[in-house]
């Protein structure tokens, strides 16, 4: 995907999807694709297990589980059920073994409505960590819950600061055994907006899928496993252009198009994104999706 | 703008846009622009005079004023005092003589940010209609302010209602003497997305710029003056596709680029629709705006 | 209770427990009460028969079925669904026969949390009017759901109209079978705020308990059966000073008492309420309670 | 103010005013009044300077500053600016010298109207620590702007962690030079409600006015100045009873008068709260005058 206009997404799958209709395999890429069709949920689990496919896929090493649940978009209570308890069986299995405290991050600006899914979710998370320092694990009557924490720490407008400074500050203070981050993130595609949950051991790097993995919220950054889970509920303006077009222009040589699709994506477009035209409702419940998925996850571990 | 995908406005200067562009004069209507420097405000004045006029513009025949304000996406408090006297100055000529009593209402659906203009402009609104009732003029302290009221009927979806029969039905009761009606519109361009205010004389007609004069809210069908007032705040998914598209198509025939057109716009952009990254802060902003303009102009009346 | 101050209540059951707790009968009021243990649920049905009960009791000639589900204050989705029940087998009761059309009005200021109550029980109250009318009663696909339709005309100071004129003009364009008038109510005891509900063949009557009938929600005014349906939310803060030194005066003549309690409640309490200090989460719940038992009720009409 | 149930204040003048009444002068602690007419706002500054007047007034040594403007109540916004300007003329004062880089806390929880203050302010207050990093001082056009930081830690039932525990690693990882904490605050008196700014160097004691300065947020506890900015909300149900009816029992014992008011108070009024009828506004526009407060003492330091 070179190009002057580079189209982002935060799905590993969708990064996968060019090499497929090219049916080009990629070594050190293992994708393995299921259907359920009673559940009508698609599951992709894309294992990048070296550096080189980590290059070609413009995503860390690690493993990537998406589920994409089209009927995620209609308010169907028990549909959604459905689609937490898929999400706290795929999540159980990403947490790492015996685990006594988690720490659970919801990233973005909550007054800005697509990107507000991190902090939402944190307003269902059941949280233990004060009553089990204070009453011990037996005021909650359950066995094995964790010590579950939860942190809402504001985007870097709003803070002045790196998400990065605020949470390795709480970690020395806290020491959670593995972090779970959930954050809004942002398809190639208007059709997995809001329908689509991903999945990885590999966190979350905010602002950007490509590169610098340094900046992003990890194990090798944080020195604590890291979970990234989250729903595309943006697609840049300028990616359905690029889409629209792209079919029709497959005579011309690569190079061409480049400039070709450069040249089509209008500078009023810069700051502009797509979103479902319910995205205020779509972001309420799915908030509700994502947490009960987290909340079944963490109770049973 | 023939052809299966309909590209839809609600600014009549949008429509005006294409016969300017050829050249072309249209009978019926004037068209005319100015500039002012100081305050970097574009001002379009469409006057369509005729039914042919209005059949080629696709707006029904009365006065369309349109500011353009670029500036108004920044957060300048002074800025939006400005503009907010430059809505008063227009609105005030277009209200009728002796206005004694005015109801304002707010169209759009509070919980979708991007269509909760109206609604959101009606809580800024300086409200008169129950002091003047109970105490009479003088209470204001004011000579000539007149009584005003104000509705949110919401939409269809959250009353069962139309809102023709909410208003009539509140007309018949309270007998104002013109209704301002405030609504998120959609443009054609983003560039014009919350930095356009129109002003007009021909009401408003919720859900399309198109045809059925009969379903709008104008004189015609609520027998009381009708003046609406609109700020773009979404803009079509499909209609930055074929935007982009279009002037690279200019040597095609128009029946060529009507169905390459209508194949383009993929039909995952239905229900999309492209908004600033911060519309949740902008729409806060523009319904002060709004208000602030609406509040003025009913002062001095 | 004569005297200056006086303690105002929406609930018909709490005037009737003054003449209780004297062992006094009423002579055109009968009060039965009943106990649920297995729900936790105490029912009142007061019923007023006659002018001279309805001067003792302060409230209209009707029936007023209140419910204390005091477990309703805890987040127990389960035991809210059973309230919900509960609600809707009352309700049933009281609509008039063959109801094909329904207008759920709910009245309060969205903006002052412990009021807004009315308003956000509309959210999630089902809609049909505009289906039925569009595709007939077969698009839902059940036997018997009236024409719903809702309208939340907020409050004089927003609007400058009387919630009568508004309600007035839309019964007229529309013309339900039934209205429902969903309200915060005021109580007397803090014990019974947010976790009571009073449902009444009188409607409303906004503002006050006491007197002037003419200007309330109800079938005399807006010809139409009313049914009101009301959770009080506030106690008014010279209430509960009045209460707790009532019972440590109970040796001094009602004459004394008065004086006593006119100079007991400060005017700085004077525009202050009693709230729940989790108020906005539990008037956020109770609106859910309240909805699904109207929709339940509407559904088997 | 012995006995059974406890008046709780976080206004240290409020604990002066017993003494006062009494005529009694505290040893080590220096109270100082003056009225400005012109701005009608009255301010005490109470500096405790021993532990003896810290035992008595019930608060730790430091100095306490209590701007009351009653007309803090009325949406009046040239008012509410000449308070800011007071509030950030004492801030200033507050302020330790050479300050380069400042921490604003907004405690409380959002969702909680009368708790949201603190969360609220945070929303309008001017971030400059990322730019500064970024760019350099010169980015901002001005001289001697420090890095403001800040951060909403959210409540112990929302993060599972101390306050403490969030703000230490923040400050670890950030070292300010100074902190301001922001919160609502508890009162006896309703008349002060939303209408009184108390500023201290001695921090925010959360939970209570009294005893253990260990749990506080202060320069003791977090080894960084901490300036404490805070509005009283709410006046606890309780002690509006015992307000009122403590005049009334002046010629008891004050054994007996503490032996009455613990049976005076009802158990139906704990978890009750006193607050202003129209609190949702007062604390959106407190928010406003709060921050713009310390906006203009950071600009000029």
């Amino acid at each position: 995907m070179a190009g002057k206009y580079r189209v982002r997404t935060d799905l590993a799958m969708e990064n996968g999807e060019k090499y497929e209709k090219d049916n080009v395999e990629i070594s050190g890429v293992v994708i393995r694709k299921s259907y359920d069709r009673k559940k009508d949920i698609h599951t992709t689990v894309v294992k990048i297990e070296s550096e080189y496919g980590a290059k070609l896929m413009e995503k860390p090493v690690g493993t990537y589980i998406t589920l994409e649940a089209p009927s995620l978009v209609v308010p169907d209570e028990g549909y959604h059920r459905e689609i937490s308890a898929e999400l706290a069986y795929h999540l159980k299995k990403l947490l790492p073994p015996h685990v006594d405290s988690v720490l659970v991050v919801g990233l973005g600006n909550r007054n800005i409505t697509p990107d507000s899914l991190g902090p939402r979710v944190i307003e269902h998370i059941r949280i233990t960590r004060h009553i089990i320092r204070e009453y011990g694990e037996e005021a909650l009557g359950e066995d094995g819950t964790p010590m579950i924490s939860a942190l809402v720490p504001g985007v870097m407008a709003q803070t002045g600061m790196d998400t990065m400074e605020i949470l390795q500050g709480v970690i020395s203070e806290t020491s959670p055994d593995v972090i779970l981050v959930v954050d809004a993130l942002a398809a190639r595609s208007t059709r997995r907006l809001s329908c689509t949950v991903q999945l990885t051991d590999t966190g979350i790097c905010p602002g950007s899928g490509v590169g610098n993995h340094r900046c992003g919220l990890n194990e090798e950054t944080l020195h604590v496993p890291v979970i990234g889970i989250g729903i595309p509920m943006v697609v840049d303006a300028g990616t359905i252009v690029h889409d629209a077009v792209s079919n029709l222009l497959e005579t011309l040589e690569e190079s061409e198009i480049d400039e070709f699709l450069a040249e089509l994506v209008p500078p009023a477009l810069h700051g502009m994104c797509v979103t479902p035209k319910d995205i205020d409702e779509t972001v309420r419940r799915l908030s509700f999706t994502v947490s009960e998925g987290i909340n079944q996850a963490l109770k049973e571990v």
